[in-house]
């Protein structure tokens, strides 16, 4: 543990393609989606414990996901963010805060809501990430070496060697179609790009400037108060002024001091979707995932989750995902999960908020 | 209104393909399974009134649903069978009960549960059915015009015209596959078995004693007393002896004196499945049947029905049926709606009574 390495965990997420689990009140950084009864944001500060000292873990979050936020992880500082706007914004909030703490060590930028199969191998990597950020004054993102052509990530390419498993980055890239998926692959030059960063604050805050320089001049203005809700009412004055945009989009794809650290074999799953989910768990003879009290009858691949004690029974379908919450039910192919979002869009629209 | 008309109703079904909905204490034939909120035996009762007088109908069923059927169409007569024994004995039933009481007139023996969209042109069938059964000492069924290759059918070739859309019958056939479902289509000579027949109950008895004279002989010798309990031991002894074979099977296919009747149009259907039922609804514009609380995005010619309140959503599938109840949700493609039954089979075995 060492007070230089600090944290700010991006926990503001509605996790939408987790519908009927995960609702708005209750999104999918808290919820308990593995065998280990661990929420997602607990698992996420879990990990971080080695290396990272809570005080210095800052969690961004929506206001009203602050109590759930304490309740789970006690003892994080949490800055709430009175709506969202994107990564670069809720990052440079962290960097922000941390720098005017008088933080000068190296801080991690990471979702709240990814899962890791090894905590060891994962601090591993982040240390090598500590090292290189500080020793170069860069931006340091770390990348995943892809086990398939998935098209739900981005991608980052890397250049020249700059030491064991550290590169420079050649490029980002958007999440690709299929064929490009699978050239990505097979380049072997490629990495998922996995939205966990390492940085000393003052160096992202430079690249802000660069990069971004009317969010910069908003963040400069910034005084925070001491009383937690005055900081709210600022944070509220500033994200009225600023733009919504992904650090990737903003900042990463255009710096040029910026460094990718290969991540050592820690069995990285960002639970984006129901299917990214359902790798946690042992599947039947079948290829069937049946969580509660389901069955599936001469099917196969199909990932079912019953959690209203209802019986839920699928005959003859495959890679389906059927989901049966309390007040709803989502059935949906494998192939469509990123679409699950649309369920919550469509009830926003119609209004009705009991449901999302 | 005649005298000389009766009608033997079978009741006794569990109606397992129309699980969750359809359970064993409350199966199909007392669902509101179309738009009108009458319950298909009741609609079934109602077509007959025109023709029968309600004294005159025998409604066969199983021992634990008498109290439903009273409570549905008051005022028939009921017989309960101990156990089904399959359709040969429970007509041979209601032929020697109608005989018993000295009925010599002609009796329809027609299922509880197919729907029908014209009772008129459905009165005019029957009619002729009564009139050749009458006039030639016949066993009368009533063959249905094919409108597609259906498989989930029996079906019967004509012969010979012996009138106005009446014809000898050549051969009843089993459900055919794909390819001779579609020959019999083409062909022009084959009718769907409605399951629906006319003739005297002594004709119905001669015909059991020349091709299942074992049966015949169990039930020559049964003396029907008074009471109804009483009436229930006396059946439940027949049917400890008797075998489990189909009228099709036991008889129509081996009698000689057959005659089919065409149906006129009425639009019969005999919801054997979900995918019959939906035929009695409007779909959206991309062919969605959604009742309830739910909703298909972009998907197409989806089944869903929602009965417990909660929100059902899809999305992206296809060719899906999803029926959700209070204690059960069913996913399984149109293509394989014949194997819900399996579902209650499986529960069944895992003695899960309160699912079944």
């Amino acid at each position: 543990m060492s007070e230089r390495i600090a944290a700010v965990i991006l926990a503001g997420g509605q996790g939408a393609r987790f519908w009927p689990l995960s609702r708005k009140a209750h999104p999918k950084q808290f919820l308990s989606l593995g065998e280990s009864g661990e929420s997602l944001i607990q698992a996420t500060v879990s990990r971080l414990e080695p290396l990272v000292e809570r005080e210095r873990i800052v969690v961004i979050t929506a206001e009203h996901l602050v109590p759930l936020v304490e309740e789970h992880v006690p003892g994080v500082q949490i800055l709430a963010e009175p709506f969202g706007r994107n990564t670069a914004a809720a990052i440079a909030l962290g960097a922000q805060w941390l720098s005017s703490q008088g933080f000068d060590g190296v801080m991690f930028a990471l979702p709240a809501d990814h899962a890791v199969k090894s905590s060891e191998k994962l601090i591993e990597t982040l240390e090598r990430a500590v090292a290189v950020a500080e020793a170069d004054d860069s931006l340091v993102t770390i990348g995943i070496r892809p086990e398939r052509p998935d098209t739900a990530f981005g991608y980052i390419q890397r250049g020249d060697s700059r030491g064991e498993k550290v590169f420079a980055v050649r490029r980002f890239f958007e999440k690709p179609n299929a064929q490009r998926a699978q050239q990505y692959l097979d380049s072997g030059d490629f990495y998922w790009n996995s939205g966990m960063f390492a940085w000393r604050p003052s160096v992202f805050l430079d690249a802000l400037k660069e990069h971004l320089p009317e969010m910069y001049r908003e963040f400069q203005q910034v005084q925070f108060p001491e009383k937690r809700s005055d900081v709210s009412q600022v944070v509220e004055e500033l994200y009225d002024k600023i733009e919504s945009i992904s650090v990737d989009f903003g900042i990463m794809e255009h710096a040029k001091n910026v460094q990718v650290v290969e991540a050592a074999d820690y069995g990285w799953n960002d639970v984006g979707s129901w299917d990214a989910w359902a790798e946690h768990f042992e599947r039947d003879r079948d290829g069937n995932l049946l969580k509660g009290d389901c069955i599936s009858l001469e099917g196969e691949n199909n990932i079912v989750s019953s959690s209203s004690g209802r019986f839920v029974a699928l005959v003859g379908t495959e890679d389906l995902v059927v989901i049966d919450s309390d007040d709803a039910t989502l059935v949906c192919p494998r192939s469509r999960v990123q679409d699950v979002k649309k369920v919550v869009q469509f009830l926003e629209k119609q209004g009705r908020k009991t449901l999302i």
